[in-house]
Parts: structure tokens; C-alpha cells; sequence
């Protein structure tokens, strides 16, 4: 046995708590696996006295992250405060520069300023590991920057936010509203206290700028991400879709071209019954295409006490073991600067229009389809509500540029009675 | 940059020319994430004159694979030869013992030596890894000894040989006998040169025993594996599970009970709608569930020549990169030895009679059921083919033993007119 890794843990949430419920629980199972044994020197959280799901009294009790950063009886500092900035960056910073590798579940600071950071961590000769930062329990970096080291990455897509995936499922299943929904899921604690990190897409964009620069070898860009949230899927789109055999998600999609780094977030249409649209509540799912691999798809719980401390101890018996992987898995001076790109590979569309009750409305729909050069693969017109008639397009693959154009002309026909609705159509294998 | 890591290639079919491809494509992306070069020092081979799909002029040749195991300008033995005794065995041994790393593909050389091998590696301070040897492309190794080295595994199932997979899939999407599919797998390739490997369920009872040694800190133990193939699947079965809601896959299940470490490999029914249920052709996937992750499923390419040359590059930028995991996730010496276990987790069964065309049949039948304390969930009687009538019979949960029991008292009945078919169905989160 080698000489017990020390760890210090910043904040002891539903994450640290976790954390330390394995270690805990699992002491001799993980000393067998690391070879020495994981202790905890010391935690620190914002209240002391609160009342908590496991005992910490045996361990130092910090008031300050940023004292716990610095302690001398710490080898490894776990960040589980959260935030890109204030104190959990300062006291990653801190820790780097005194010496300890650090453990995070941190995606927005890895978003944010994950370059700075891993060239602060190269110069100390220490590493940054963040499992848990993106889709919770499933190991999607590991994969990337070690299962698939010997590949190069050609697209990654994900559902990783638990909370979209579910608001989306549950209208579905209980055909409510969006607005219901959210409601139901704030009360039952699913929602970041800004909901819009969730709804808005912001912190599955977070995951996805990291997912990409692993794996296309690039410094984060989370201002590179095309980003809309689900704020605007309604229970109609959502039936609709199914008469069609789409389901709705919030899919994170990243992928070089020729163009440069496209990086988007955005609610799209994928089959019923691929992978991606079989995907219920708050599971998590990422799939990556690479020349070697192929396809591989990858899917687990996303968040939860449970799976976030997996992924965190994943990272913990990693360094306890001695395994050191660059930060994004190859040198912080290696990645490049990716030109951001605006999505431009063409796909199919969906696109729900509400059309005034005009003879010849429809021919006029059709013709600015036509004149923008997007064929027609299938058109579904509904009974007439209120003087209106929903009709449903799905067109064969074309460009986002043709499809603006169209939305763009469209309210000239006269005949378009309400803001169109158009719906990328993702295509994954299944 | 550190120095060069230097491979020595013991078998050039279609996976070592598919890791040769990969180290001269990649060769710049592959020094940046491991921080050093691969080189190719040696390879050897059968035929020294045969047509490859890759130039491996610029490498030594060597003829005899232990004269390349014991090279001096080897690190890393890389064996791609198969088979569990004769020179891959001798070959791994003797690169044991002369210093280097070894990096294989071969399931059945670990499933049947995996604890003596380990040992070795040990006592010379050397590891194996073997990334390749289960599920091909799918990183289940690396996920099981790293990413959930935090967790106590509770149960592993696979679907782990896409020969089988492929068969059962064509014989439901082609309505073909089982005959039949299996020529047109002998034709296109698709089945080992012992095809009882594959059909036979062997070769996915080698992945089956591996993943179990590592899941349960157990010795490798592949005579502890009850298998079954997938020869006596009738078409008829196919399409009558599909009636109630089923697919039959070759499904490997693992798990630790009271009694004991049950494995088995068999053909079982999963619900259609969950993730083994929808697997098509030769996709391979791996099911884990353990206490904090929860489920987590992968599932990607489990043969071919990209896939398991992407694995085996993972193996080998894991050593370039200086990670050094044990064989089976901790110390050969700590791994127990598992009391094997029939299996004896109640399961719901179908069963599948042919009745005579007698008053009172299916009475009789149902009086065998019950006597053995079986309840029937579904059960469907379809019109008379030729003097018997087949009957579909889904149980409630009930044990292995009571289903043994039942089938040894249905022909006392005298209604039976052929042998029954029994297969269990395995409970799937979908």
C-alpha cells in the first residue's frame, strides 16, 4: 500500500455529501482498487451546524474554501461549491498554485475558463479531472479522452440536462402544458435557482463546450454555442411530433466542418424510436461518432446524489491510483483556437404553421418552400380551430439558411395567421 | 515529450492491421494526447508474403511471436493471435517475464488463465489490459475498473457476441429458420471457425467471466458460467415472444447473490421496448447497475476492425500515458474465489407447449403449473397445427427449480406432444 491520499472537500451538498458516503461506506473496496487508502482531511461548507445525511465531525473544519485550498494536509481538492467565478474559481486557483491536483463537478467554470485553468494546472504540474461534470453519472470523459484516444471525434450529441428531458417526457406522458410542468418540476426541487441554466439550455451548453474541446482537440467555447431553450415547445408541437414518429429533446450537438466548430443547444426532432427518443425523465444520454469506434452511445442517470459522487470518485480513485491525463486530454498549448461556425449542415425540418382560412393558403405556403429551394418529404393539414388550420411540414434536408429565408417570407403570403414554429430534425442512427 | 513508447504486434489480421492503420493516421493526434510517440518496433505473423491492407515494411518482422515478445526494443507486447493455450499464452508469458506491458484482445486466454496471468504480471511489476477482449469498441473495462470504482456492482448484463445478435434479429426481420441465417452468417464471415464459439455461447461467456472478476473482486471463473446457445431458438419462438411484447436476445447475466456468484449466458426474453430489447444486428451492449450510479448502459460496435483496434489503442495511449491500472481492478492476490451458484433469482418464464388435441389439456398443463406453485401471467392458445395446438405461457416470478420441476411433470400429463421450450425473462429497467 502506497501512502493514504488526502483529500479536501469544498462544500457538502447533495454532491459532497455523496462523496463522502462512499468513502465512508466503501473504505476497504476502494483501498483494494487504489492501492492506499482515501481519507478526508478536512471539509468546509457554508454552515456548519446544519443537519447532514452522513457525520463529518471526524474530519477539520473549515470555515473558508479558500483556507481548505491551501492546507498543507491536503492532496487533492475536491470543488463542490459550483459557480463559474468567485469563490470556487479563486480556491481551484489557489489550490493549483499550492500544489494540489483538484477534482471538480464544476461545468460552468470548466466552460468558462477551463483554458486559463488547465494552462495554471500544466505550469504547477497538476491536473484537473470533471467527471461530474457533464451527464452526471455516465463516464463520458473518460471515454473521450482515454477510451477513445485513438480516434478521431467526428460528431458528439447529448440530452445532459436531466430537467429539459423531463419537463419534455412528462408533457408528453400527462399531455399538460410546458408551463404546468415547469411548475411541477420547480416544486419538486428539479430547477437551478435560475431556472434558465435548465430551460434556457445554459447548462447543458456548458457540458457540450467541454464535450467538444475534448473531442476535437480545441479551447473551450461556450460563446461558440448556438443556444435556445425549450421555453417555447408546446404540448401541440410535442403531440404533433409523435403523429409523426419524433420525439422533442434538448440535444446538444458539436461537430467540425469545413466551415469551422459548430456548437448548438437547441430542442430538436429525433425518431421515436432511435436511442436519443426512447430517453425518458431525467436520464442522460451522449453519443459519439468517431472514424475507429464507429458509433457509441452512452446512457445513465444525470444528475442525483448518487451518480455525481460516482463520477466524482471515479476522478478521486483516478488520481489515487497515479493516473494523470492532461486536463482536456492533450496539452492546454496544443488545443486550438476553433473557428466557430454557424450551423450550416443541412438537415430535415419541421415546421407548424397556423394558417388563416383562405382558399389557396396552402398553395402559397408551398411556393415560398419552393422559391427558398426546400422540397416538401411530408404535409399533414388538421381540422380547422378557430378560424385557423395547424398544418405540419416535414421537409427534405435542407439548410438552415434556406429554412430562415422561408420563415422570413412567409408572413407575405397574408395567409399565416402565427409566428411559425420550426424544429431542427436531428439524424441519428438507431 | 517523453520518450517513445515501442510496440511489438503479434498477429496482423484484420484488428492488428486495424491498430497498424490507426498508429500511422494518427500518428500527430496520438503524440499530443499521450506525450510521447508510438512506434511500431516489431510485428509478427503467419504468412510474411500475404496481401495486407496496411505497409508494415518499415517494421522488424519476426517469425516466431516469443522471439518478438522478448525483444529488447519492445515496451508493450501487443497480442492479437487468440486462443487460450499454444504461443499466446507462451507468447504473453514470456513478455511477462521479460519486462513488458502486454496489451490483448484474447477473451478466452483470460477467461480460462486470467488469474495466473495477473499474478505474473504482478510479481514482475508489469500490467495486461485487455480493452479489446469484451464488447469490442464499447469501453466496458475501463468503466468498470475506473469510473466505477466508487461503486459495489450489483448486476452486469451484456449482449456480447454480434454473430448471435445478428442471427436472432435477421431470423425475426427476414422470417428465415435458424438454419438458414446461420449458413448466410457462415457465408458473409460472420461466425469463428468453431462457430460453437459463437452460437454456442462460449465466446460471450469468456467476456461474461471477465466482466464478473472485475464487477465482484472474484478470480476469473468461466466454469462457473451456465451456458446456453442460441441453436434450439426457433422462428416460431421469435415470433411468438414478439406477440407478447418480447425479443429473444443471448443474453449474459451476472450477479452476486447469498448463495454465491451466479453467470450465466443463455437466451432470454427482454421487454422489446428496452435498450437490449431494441438491439439490432451485430451492436453489442453492456448493462451495469451498482449502488451509487444507478444504471448505466453502452452500447456500440462489439467486432470489426475499427472498433477493436480502438480499444486496443486505448489500451496502449493508457500505458504510452503511463496509467498503470490492476489487471482486474485490484491486486490478483485480493480477488476471492467465488462460491458459483446455479441460478436461483425468480424470474418470470415463458414457456411453449405443444398440446394434443385432447378435452381437457390445457387443464392438465395448468394443474402442473399450479401444483409446482407457478402462476401464469398470459397465456395465449393459437389454432391447431396438424393434431396439436401450441400454447404461450408467461409466468408470474418464480424460480429456476419450480420451472425444472414443472417441465419434468408436463409429459406424465399425456397432452404434450414435443418437447416444451422454457426461456427466463429478464427483468430490464427500460
Amino acid at each position: 500500500m502506497s501512502a493514504p491520499i488526502r483529500l479536501g472537500i469544498a462544500g457538502l451538498g447533495t454532491v459532497g455529501i455523496g462523496v463522502v458516503k462512499i468513502i465512508q461506506k466503501h473504505a476497504e473496496l476502494l483501498s483494494a482498487r487504489c492501492g492506499c487508502e482515501i481519507v478526508i482531511s478536512a471539509v468546509s461548507a457554508r454552515d456548519r451546524r446544519k443537519n447532514r445525511d452522513a457525520d463529518v465531525s471526524g474530519y477539520a473544519w473549515v470555515d473558508d474554501p479558500l483556507e481548505l485550498a491551501a492546507r498543507d494536509d491536503v492532496d487533492v481538492f475536491v470543488e463542490l461549491i459550483g459557480g463559474d467565478h468567485g469563490v470556487a474559481r479563486e480556491a481551484v486557483e489557489l489550490a493549483l498554485k499550492t500544489g494540489k491536483d483538484v477534482v471538480t463537478a464544476n461545468k460552468a467554470l470548466l466552460a468558462m475558463h477551463g483554458q486559463e485553468l488547465a494552462e495554471l494546472a500544466e505550469e504547477q504540474g497538476r491536473v484537473i479531472r470533471f467527471e461530474a461534470a457533464v451527464a452526471g453519472g455516465i463516464p463520458v470523459i473518460k471515454t473521450m479522452t482515454e477510451s477513445l484516444a485513438g480516434n478521431r471525434i467526428s460528431r458528439i450529441m447529448g440530452v445532459m440536462n436531466g430537467t429539459c428531458n423531463y419537463i419534455l417526457t412528462r408533457m408528453e406522458s400527462a399531455g399538460l402544458p410546458y408551463e404546468t410542468v415547469f411548475d411541477e418540476a420547480r416544486r419538486l426541487g428539479y430547477l437551478e435557482a435560475d431556472p434558465q441554466l435548465d430551460v434556457g439550455g445554459i447548462d447543458a451548453a456548458h457540458k457540450l463546450a467541454i464535450l467538444s474541446s475534448i473531442a476535437f482537440g480545441t479551447r473551450v467555447a461556450f460563446d461558440g454555442v448556438e443556444i435556445e431553450g425549450i421555453e417555447r415547445i408546446s404540448i401541440d408541437d410535442i403531440h404533433r411530433a409523435a403523429d409523426m414518429g419524433y420525439r422533442i429533446k434538448l440535444l446538444g450537438v458539436a461537430q467540425m466542418t469545413a466551415r469551422g466548430l459548430e456548437q448548438r443547444m437547441s430542442p430538436c426532432l429525433v425518431p421515436a424510436d432511435s436511442p436519443l427518443g426512447q430517453l425518458q425523465g431525467g436520464t442522460n444520454m451522449v453519443v459519439i461518432e468517431a472514424d475507429s469506434v464507429g458509433q457509441l452511445v452512452l446512457r445513465g442517470a444525470g444528475a442525483g446524489e448518487g451518480p455525481t459522487a460516482s463520477a466524482v470518485m471515479s476522478d478521486i480513485v483516478e488520481l489515487a491510483r497515479k493516473v494523470r491525463v492532461p486536463v482536456f486530454g492533450q496539452p492546454a498549448g496544443s488545443l486550438t483556437r476553433a473557428q466557430p461556425a454557424r450551423t450550416a449542415v443541412p438537415a430535415a425540418y419541421y415546421l407548424r404553421l397556423a394558417l388563416l382560412d383562405k382558399p389557396g393558403a396552402l398553395a402559397k405556403v408551398a411556393a415560398v418552400l419552393g422559391d427558398a429551394g426546400i422540397s416538401i418529404h411530408r404535409m399533414r393539414q388538421y381540422d380547422h380551430q378557430g378560424g385557423t388550420a395547424p398544418v405540419l411540414i416535414v421537409t427534405h434536408k435542407t439548410t438552415p439558411e434556406a429554412i430562415d429565408h422561408a420563415i422570413a417570407e412567409l408572413p407575405r403570403t397574408g395567409v399565416i395567421a402565427a409566428e411559425p414554429v420550426e424544429l431542427r430534425i436531428e439524424e441519428v442512427q438507431s
